[in-house]
This record gives C-alpha cells, sequence and structure tokens, in this order.
C-alpha cells in the first residue's frame, strides 16, 4: 500500500455561498456537499483531504504559510475573485512550493473581460477552467498520481 | 403602519478614523456621529439600521454572506480603497442579491486618477458620489422608498 | 424666511424623449412629469427652478454662460450622450463657478464600457448615478441645504 | 449498456513532431503513443474515438465543419499556435455546436506573455492547461459523463 | 451589347456552413442557394461569375494569384474570420490590383469588440456590413456599373 | 400598389460643401445633385423622400427626435465627422427605433486611422463604407425591400 | 498699396467669457477688448477682420463653410475645448482650404493631459499656445505677410 | 539624552516565512532573526521599536490606524505583494501622517513587470530597493535622524 | 572538401507573385529567377539547396517538420504576411532546432505600421531587412560560413 | 531708454544643417541667415542676442546652466529631435527659472505621430509650431515685450 | 586594515546646480558641499572616493567604460533625467559589471507620472529614492560593507 | 577600375567595449579587431573605409553632419543603445541624404521587449540583426554594389 498523501482544497471568497449565490452560473450543490462528495472519491485510499474556506485572502495566505511548513503533496485552489488582483496570494503559491492547480467552476473566459486575466495561474502547475464541479475531481486524480 | 426593514451601513478600509483622518477631504466629522445622525434620521420609522465598519476585504464580504442569508432589505456601502481592486468584494454585492448602493464621500472624479475607475459600480444599483455625508443619507431615503 | 434660491435643472441630448426612448431603462415617466414633481417637491418653498433642455451643446454651453451672469445657486445637469465626451461642456461647468451636480437616471457602470468614463465630472461637486429620478431630487435636497 | 458516443481529439499544428520537438516543455511521448492511450483508457465502453492532427488552420475548420454535420457529442482540441490568434477556429468552434474542451499541454500562464490570451477559449466549453497529457484523458473523462 | 465582365465571389472559413450554422445571426439560406441567386440576378447579362469557397487562408490566396493573374473585373469577398487577423489575405487583395468589395453578413459593429477592426479593409474598394445577403448583391451591382 | 413608405436622407458636417470640398476624395456632385438623383431613382413609386442636412450635431438629434415621433421607416445617414466622436448622436439613432442605415462615401479603412473606428456604426442596422455616393441608392434599395 | 486682405478670428465656445472665467487662466481682458485691439493692430491697412464666436461647434462649421466659399486670405481659430474632441471641425478646417491659425491663450502642455492633444492641429497650418492674447497677434501678423 | 522615539517595523504578506521561501531571492535570515538585528542596531538608545507582521492587508491597516492615535515617529514598512496592488493600505499610509519608509529586500526592476509598479510608494517619504536586509537598516537610521 | 550542406530557402503567402505584385516595392524579378540565381551563387559548391513556396501557413509548417527530421543545415524563410502574425509558425521555426535566418526584400520599418512588428523574428537567429533580394544571398552566405 | 535684455536663441540637433538638410520641410535660410536677420530685427535696441547651436543634449544642458546663473531675460529653444525625448532638456528649462518659448519651424502636428508629443513644452512659456523661421521672431517679439 | 576600496559617485544632468535650481524639491546643499560631506564620511578610512557629475550622457558612459576597465568597487549613481530614458546609460552600467547603486534625492513616485518610470533601475543592484541627500550616503555604506 | 568608394562604419554607445563586455552576448572581438577585419576585407579595392566610434549622441549626429557635407557613398551604423530612443540621431540619419544601414550584432528580437523597436531604423535603408560582426560585413558588401 501507498504512502500516505495529504491534499488540501481551499476555496476563496464567496465561495461559502457555493449552491445559494447565482445558480445560473454556479449550481446548486452547496460547498459541504462538494467537500464530502471530494472525501468519497478517495475513500478507501491512503490520501487525507483538508478543507479550507475563507473570504480572507490574508487567512488564505496564512493557510499556504502553514501547509508549506507541513510540506504536504497537493493543493486545489478557487482563489475565486483573488485570482484576477491578488499578487500576495500569487506569492503564497509560488513560495510555498507544493504542487498546487488553479480551478474555476464556469469557464473565466466566457465571462466578464476581466475575469480573462489570472495573476495567479503562473505559480500554479496547472489550470482547470469551465468543467464545473468536476473540476476539483480531475485536480485531486492529477494530484494522487 | 409599514413592514419593518433592515438597512446595513458597511464602511471599508480607514474609515474607522473619519474625522480625524485627512479632514480637509473627508470632514471632522467621526464615524461614530455619522452613524448616530443617520440613526436620528429614521428614528421613529420601521427602520433597523445595522452598522459595520472593518478594514478587513474578507470580513466585509463574511458580513455581506451573512446579509444575504438573511434577506435584508437594503445595503449601503463606501468600499473605500477597496472600490478600485477588489473583484471579490464586488462577487460577494452581486451575489448577495441584496439592493446596494455605493456612497464615496469626495467626488473620485476629482481626486487621482487611479480613484475614477470603480470595480465595484456595477454590481451596486447606484452611486453616489461627492455629496459628502449627505450621500449616506440620500442612498438611505432612496433604500427607503 | 430664507433668501430665495435659484437652481436651474438642464437636460441633455436625447433626454426630450423621456419616457419614450427605451423605456425599458429610463422609465415611462416624460421630461414634462419630471420638471413638475420637481416644481411639486419645492412647493412653499423660497425656491425658484428654472429647467432647460437641449440636444444642442452649444446651446447648454450658452445656457451655462447667461447662469454665470446671474451667479444662480445651483445646477443639475444631467449630460446624457456629452457626458462621455464633451470637454467644452466640462469647462462651461468648472468656468460658471455655479456648484453643480451630475445626475444619470441609469447606472452608468452597469452599461457599455464607454459610459463609464465621465469628461464633465470632475467639474462637478457631486456625481449620482443609478438613482432613477430619484437621483434628480436628492441633488436638488442637496443644493438647497 | 449506453450509446454509443462519439468523440473527436483534434491536434493542431506542430502537434505532429510531439515527443520530438521541445521535450523539456512538451515530455517525450509521441502524438501516436497519445491516441493509443487514450483508445486503451475507453476500452470496451461504447465509444468511438476519432484522431486529427492538422499543421493547417483550414483543415481543422473543414474537420469542425464535418463534425458539426455528423453532430458527434464531443470535441477535445489542443489548437497549439492558433489558440492565440485564429477568429476562424473560434467560429468554428462555436458554430458547430458540439461541446467542445480546449487541452494545452503545458501551463500556458507560466510562458511568454503571448500565449496568456487564447481567442478560442470563449468558444469551449472549458479550458485545461498545465496538466500535461492528463489534460486530454481528464477532458475524455468530462465529455464522457 | 457591352463586354463580358468577369466577377468573382469568394467566401472565407466556415461560410460553408451558411444556413445551418448560427442562424439566427446569418439566416438559413445556404451558400448554394445564396451563389444560385446571385447567378439568377445577372441572367441575361454579360457577365460570367466565378465561386469559391475555402476555409483554408491559403487556398483563398491562391485563388487571388490565379484571379490576378486572369485580370477579372472584380471581387467580392467575406473574409469571415481572416478579417480581423489575415495580413497575407490583405496583402493578396492588394497586390491582385483587382477591385474587390468586402461584404460581412451581420453588422460586424454590433458583434463581439474584437470583431470590429477589420485588418483586410483598407485593401479594399469598399466594405458592406449588416446588409445581410443583399450585400452580395449590392457589391456585385457596384462592380458592373 | 404598396403602402407609401417614408424614409429619411441625413447628411452630417461639412457634407452641406460635397462636391466643392476635397473633390478628390468625394467627388464633384453636389449636395443638391445627390438628392435630386435619390428623388429620380425613386420616381413612380410609392416613397416619400425627406431630406436633411446639418453642421449641427444637435440639429441632426432633433431631427431624430421629431422622426422618431413619426415612426418613419428608415434613415439613410452619413454623420460624416460625428462618426467616431458622438455618443449622443448613436444614443439618437438607438432611441429611435428607426432602421438606420451609417453611409460614408470614401472608404474610412483607407483613411487616416481615427477615422476607422465608428462610434455610430452598433446602433445602425448596416454601414456601406467606399461606394462613393452609390452607397446612398444601395442603402435605399436595402431599406425599400 | 496692397490688396484687401480678409482675415476672420473665430473663438470657441466658453470663450464670450473671456476676462470673466477663470481670469487666473486667462487674464481679465474681455473677448470685445481683445476684438477691439485685433482691429486697432491693423488700423489703416488694406485688412478687412471679421469676427465670430459661438460655443455650437455646428454654427462654427457654418462659418467655415460661408468663409469657404467667399475664399478669405486667412482664419485665426481659437477651438477651445473642441480641439481636444472635434473631428468635424478638423474636416471644416480642413476642407476649406484657407490657412488657418490655431491659437491658445493658455500652453495647453501645462494642464490637465487630456488638453495636450489636438484633433483640430493637424487640419492647420500653425499652432500657437502659451503666448497669451499675444497669440493672436502673432497670428493676425504672420497671415498678413 | 534625546526624547524616545518609537519606530514601528511592519512585514506584509508571505514575510512570515522569510529566510524560509525562495532564499535565492531573499536570502536565509529568518524575519526573527531581522527583528533581532534591528533590536541589536539600537541598543543603548532611546528608541523604542515595533514590529509587526502580517498576511492581512486589513491587519496591517488596523496596524496603521492604531499608529496613526499614537503619533508614534516613524514606520517601515516591507508591503511585498500589497505592493502592486492596495489602494487601501496606501490610503493607510497617507492618512496615518507618519513618515514611513517603503522597504523591499530584492530589486524590484530587476523581476517580473508587474512588480516595477508600486501603488503604495507615492503614500511614502522614501523607497529603498534591492540593498537586501539592509533597506531596514537604512531606513531605520534614516527615520531616527 | 567540406561535407555537404543542406539549406532551404522557404518563401511565404503571395512570393508566388514575386516580380508580378507591387513591383514598386519588390523589384521585377520572379521567384524563379530568384531561385535561379541562389543556385548558381552556390555553383561547384558541396551545397543542396532545396526551394519551397506556399501561400499556406500550414504547408510551411510542414515543410519545417520535414526539415526538421532530416536535421538540415539551415533554412531562409521569408515568412510575408505571416511574419506579423503566425504564433503557428513561430512555433515551427522554434521547434525546428534548425538554424533560421527571416529576409523581408523591403524594409519594413519603413512600410505601415502593423508591419513594423515581427511575431517570428524571435525564434529566428537573425532577420534581415530592406537589403532587396541581396537579403537571400546574404543570409546563405552566413549559413554556409 | 530701457534696459538692456539679454535673449539666448538655442538650436537643438542637426539645425547647423538648416537650409541643406530637407529644403522641403525646413526652407533653404542657413543657421547663419537666420541668426542674422534675428539680429538685424533689433538693431537700435537695447536687446543682446546670444546664439548657439549644438547636436549634444549636454552641451546645450550646459547652456542652460550657464545661462541660469547669468540670470538673462528670456531664452528661445528649437529643441528638435530632442523635443519628444529628453527629460534631461526638460529639467533644465524648468530649472533656469528663465522665461522659455520653444519653436519648432514644421507644424509638428502634420508630421509623424511620435513628433505630436513634446516632453519639454510644459517647462516653456510657449510654443510655436508651424510658423516657419517667422516662429523665431513671433517668440523674440514676445519676450521682448 | 583593509584593502582600499574605490567608489565613484556619479552625478547626471543638472546636478550641477544642486542647491541653486528648485531648491523646494532639492534642497539648498550644492553639489560640492555634499561631495566634501561624503568625503568627510569616510575619512580615516581605506576607501578612495572619486567624483563625476556631468550634463552629457555620453560623458557619464566614457566614465563608465573607464571605470569597468579600472575594475573599481562601486558606483552610486544618480542619472537624473537620463533615469527615466537613456537605454545606453542602462547597457554602460550593464556591461561595467561593477556593483552600482541608483539614488534619487526627491522621492520619484511622489512627482509626475513619467519620473515613476527608470529604464536604468534593473541594471542597477538597488535603488533608494526618497532619503534627499541621505540616499547617497546610505548607498556608501551599503557598497562598503 | 571604379571610382574610389567613400564607406564610413560608425558604433555608438559602449562598442568602444566590444570583446570585453558581456562577451556571452557580443563575442571577444575587440572594435579594433572588428575595423581591421573590416579593412582587411576591401584591400585591393576602390573602398575608402572610414572609422568612428562614440558615446555621445551629440558627437554621432556632428559626424553625420560632415558626412553629409561630404556626401559620401554609405554609411554602417550601429547605434547601440540610442537605437531605440534617439529621434535625433533618426534625422540625422534621414538628413544626410546618404544609403545607410543599420547593424545590430545580436538579435534585438530575442532581448528584452524594448529593444524590439527601432526608433532609427525607417530612416534607414535596410536593417540587419543577429547575424553578429558577419553583419557589418553584409552591409559593406551590399553599400559596394
Amino acid at each position: 500500500m501507498g504512502t500516505l498523501k495529504h491534499i488540501a482544497i481551499i476555496n476563496g471568497p464567496n465561495l461559502d455561498r457555493l449552491g445559494k449565490r447565482e445558480p445560473e452560473i454556479y449550481g446548486s450543490t452547496t460547498l459541504a456537499d462538494l467537500e464530502a462528495s471530494l472525501k468519497l472519491s478517495v475513500a478507501g485510499k491512503p490520501v487525507e483531504l483538508e478543507f479550507f474556506q475563507s473570504n480572507h485572502e490574508g487567512a488564505i495566505i496564512d493557510k499556504f504559510s502553514q501547509l508549506a511548513e507541513k510540506k504536504i503533496d497537493g493543493i486545489i485552489i478557487n482563489p475565486a475573485g483573488l485570482t484576477h488582483t491578488s499578487v500576495a496570494l500569487r506569492d503564497a503559491i509560488a513560495g510555498s512550493k507544493i504542487p498546487t492547480i488553479e480551478v474555476h467552476i464556469s469557464n473565466i473566459y466566457r465571462r466578464e473581460e476581466f475575469r480573462h486575466k489570472s495573476v495567479t495561474a503562473n505559480a500554479a502547475v496547472a489550470v482547470i477552467t469551465g468543467l464545473g464541479l468536476d473540476g476539483y475531481f480531475a485536480a485531486l486524480q492529477f494530484l494522487l498520481k
């Protein structure tokens, strides 16, 4: 049996309201539902998932600081509105040295022009946009390989 | 007598120092004074005002999340420095589905060029800029109509 | 009893068709209705309102020239399409030295990108956008204080 | 047993040299290897995969025209260098009405700035960039759901 | 009776699917229908029409090279997606020295911003956009004068 | 016999000097000549043409306001120098709800770069540029269909 | 004695208020004073001066149209706010074929950035900016040579 | 002996990991080491140093609000990733009226282009970039003069 | 005697018409003439020249793919109109790992602004522009050293 | 009799070749001719003219440094090619505190776009462009008033 | 005792007038005063200071060429107006391989926007801006470490 | 035997250090070596070569002024850092009317973005970039034809 892998799934601002806010864009699954499904998808595997959501840029950076100390195996992040503006978050991702995948639920290229640019993307290993919640699962699969 | 209306008045970064910071731009009324006057202006009416000030983008988004759950009747926000940069706050306003009016004390068009642009304005119903503290009262009046 | 105050309300291009043109954006109240309501709102007060509408940039500047000579107490202007282009109108506002408030019926930040910029706004004392016709009343209230 | 699904995998300019060209960026698996692995991954399932590679923008558009007539179930496309320039390809994707996923092997946000922009992405349902060849598999999995 | 006039009508990428692709924008007349109607419109006149459609920029340039050798009397081209990007096509039009009219079925100014710019237009004699299929007929009429 | 159609042909700034000003660009036909020819072209048909030329943006907008009240069947406008700058005229066209075709005598894409952009074009149904005076006739034909 | 020369001096928007508006920038000489001084400066010379001021772009273009018919010897224009925006005025100057000198009282390069650009300047023979009212006299001297 | 001087040294996002994160850029001294050395450097002098690090923009602004109330003698800030984006922090510095020096460890002009711009710099008295940790000492020396 | 060197000379879109198209810019030597002269210039030397011209971006990329497999000694390319737009061609040059020199007959800096930028140039070893057909000979000489 | 006035006339790069270089733009009067005429124009008046020409930015700045020490009464400068680029010259003009007029022989707005911008103009009192050599005389006249 | 260190202090255009020019920005200490103080600050230390000021970009580059040959230990440069424009100076700094610190007396971020950009900064080791003349001392201290 | 040809080879800023500065970019041949080789390459031919190097823009323009008087047959210039900034040098080249070829040793398109633009190139007949020192020889060969 393989070594235990530790993966963190971090959701940024406003994703606490997933399933409630603008369901026509983001669907009606709640964040708790999503986290439960992700857990289920690795049931029986040597994988430890850690979930974190915050509307605070600083709290997410604190989290990255902590995870970097622990040297975990991978991070999945949906930076939400911070995607397009936060150099500090970008630096946290880059500085952590942990393979990180950026996920967006909707296709950011089909939305307002200011959402097409990602400040954080070049610190990430990969970016998945538009696969809906499946993006989280695809990212998880990739990090567990 | 009408139904009770619930309105929140949210002030962003540095507005805790209203009346102390750069009085030549913002006047010498403090935030506490302003809040008291707003309360007074609806005295005897079926209106509940809730005040909130924070220097933390995340805390303001948390507040929006909370108010969205409560489905209150209106929000007045002075996003201050976040006006020009925060996509996350813009998303919080849009996602709350609560009619929100953006207020600026000074006329942002008479200040530095980077203050002319508002990232949050298109999530708001309306924007009032340059009416001084009267902007809050005009916004309140509008939301109570 | 206070001194008589003289306020002018100036409406720019295409606002002669208010209530007829694109009612889904501007509503169905006509310009005449609006002017009547504004008058009513100051009935019995020592206020003289003067109304002016023109599709001609030059005629509006002529009006400003005239009002500047008379040194009236305030101007409310909805520059409509001229908002985004007219340096000459901006100069007329600035040169008049009369406190002027710029009003837009719809929220210009929710419309096409070219409407987000206001050439005239930095000559105005304040800008109110998105309050619908109430914007005129809020502006009037402010100027009468 | 489910109905047969027909998925096309289209690779754009220079991907004929996959595994040979710049292996430090793209790895050493050849296009034939990739196609074989994709086939293997759906072995035994009611899925028909069709592969196509061309260095010709026009040939890829011809292919889209053909597939649109057949009304197949999904397309995976790596438009390579055409990503950043081809409006004609973008129109072909949009006009086909077939769910299309754009895949990039390397993370385009970690490369030259001109690769950060995708002309085709807003015609696609989703974009996966930086997952290496796994991007194709993730896309396939998604389209088969 | 006048000398025989030779006019070519060239349609660019994705116009093979005219009448099938996005009929809400382009209508339901097919390319074959359009070509037949154009032929009919000059029936009995000393005019030879030549039709060409290709999804290949190169094939259209080959065609121009050929027509330039033949020194025909006029060309009508709908460059479709190539309009906004192809310097090579622009050079082919300019280099042919044959009077060429650029036609767009829909009004390119009412669509996405990237469609407002035409790279090819300054090599053309004239541009007609938004007249629907009538644009081809108007162009033909003009070239036959 | 069909119902009477009412079409207005509006020419903007400096076109009063058509045939006199820069004949190397605009030819030597005068505005009166053009108007006479247009009239002749519909002789015997149930069409009423109305001509209007003004160097005043405001007068053209007044005209649009008037025509919008009359609900006529179509407008042909050559906005000349206003094409590139007038948001107010653009709003007049859009607000009139009358099908309007924008015509330019010379090909605006072959002239200075600042003439390539049209502020008014997206309010128009169609744009014809570079057909010379024939552009007016093509527009008229289209509107009478 | 030389032939009579006919020179027009045209002043644009807001210059009717010269000497009254922002005297710290424009001085306290009125337009009437300026015109009288200019007249005086050519007293006894075979020169006819014609003065015109308007706040209407269209009226200034009408004037140019009229002067172009008369084929006068020179024009001095201070386009004021129209300098930075009016393509139509630029076309009127260019189309008149009359040598025209653009004058600005203050140095436009020492004011707001949007005043640094002149749309009309390339239609003028020369531009004088910052010489105060002397700019008009220098221009007149030049045109009379 | 001089009056006691109170200086605050504030470090922004990700600097908690100084000495651990990207040592090739930032060296291997930790934040605690740096703070100890700074303390040592003023040993025996009438200086009180106060240290603060946070990954939260809001917490840093809270700190500024607090220090502004205390009216301390100087602030040294390394805003890290917030340098390039935070108008709110810029306003906190400007509003505090306390002489503030911005320090960057690496030369921001030798890094990615988006790091060349500083939003906060014009609120600071001075900026030191590229002196490594010595930048803090130079700033301290300056503030103590 | 030295080893046989293999050099390919590739000409892009519209260069099939060299000597016929716009001779005032490109001269009257045909492509066949040029190729013959180049051959003559290496007569008797251990050099094998291969010529290729295509109006198809894809065909040129196919050619590069083929030449990359053969690992030839050098390529001279005149990408013509593709110079300014083709990322796919740029990638083909870079991916081939064959020393490639970009040649333009006329000086691209003396032509329209859009021709000043070269998308392909940074994949090339060197660029020669404005030497007329001599550019090809200079490039050949360099590659044979 | 008035006090002696000291005026310097400074000509920048390439103006040593005035009358020889591009006479179609600059005329055939040489620099020596121009200087002689300027001298003549103040013959008998209490004016001392000093002439200086250099192709060296540094030498011109040295000159300004010297003249600033002498506190002369005015400077006329034609910065030629340095107009569009030299911040150092701009600073020399501003730092000298001597009233300086910038003169250009041809109308810079009628030439290449990069000549429309003047880096030095906002340090000058006034700018005269397009009056030919008369510009120097007009400037001199103004400085002597 | 340590080895002798050789440091050059280079001042660019207009700094010969330090203490005389715009004292409100640069103070009243002259360049000679500054140089004397710097000398004093290293009195008794094994340090040789060399001073150089020139208004000539070329002379400064000559100096760098000379110092590069001598391989001195460090350079402090205030490039003044050349900061924002001189690629040649930037190349001289980079090419010298001598650690160079760029110093600005005033905070360039508090002045005109064109002063915010530094062309030379990325060739320097560090940049100090806004410390007044202390910037030179801080730079010297750093280079002597 | 042919007439004597006179060619000047001019090298700009920092090229005095050729072979010493950044040899990884520019190689180790010194300027003296290069000049000797160029001389050798025309040994026995009726060609007079003149060499000039300066770090001073002004000195190079002086040289051009001198050569223009002599009307020599050709100039080869490597403007180095001045390439990207000097309008004055551009004017010197254009004004000399002597065929001039611009040479860059390294491929400017493979270096920093600010080196991709050449201000001087459109005054030159041709540009050779990236051929190393061979670029000088190719230019010489061309000028001697």
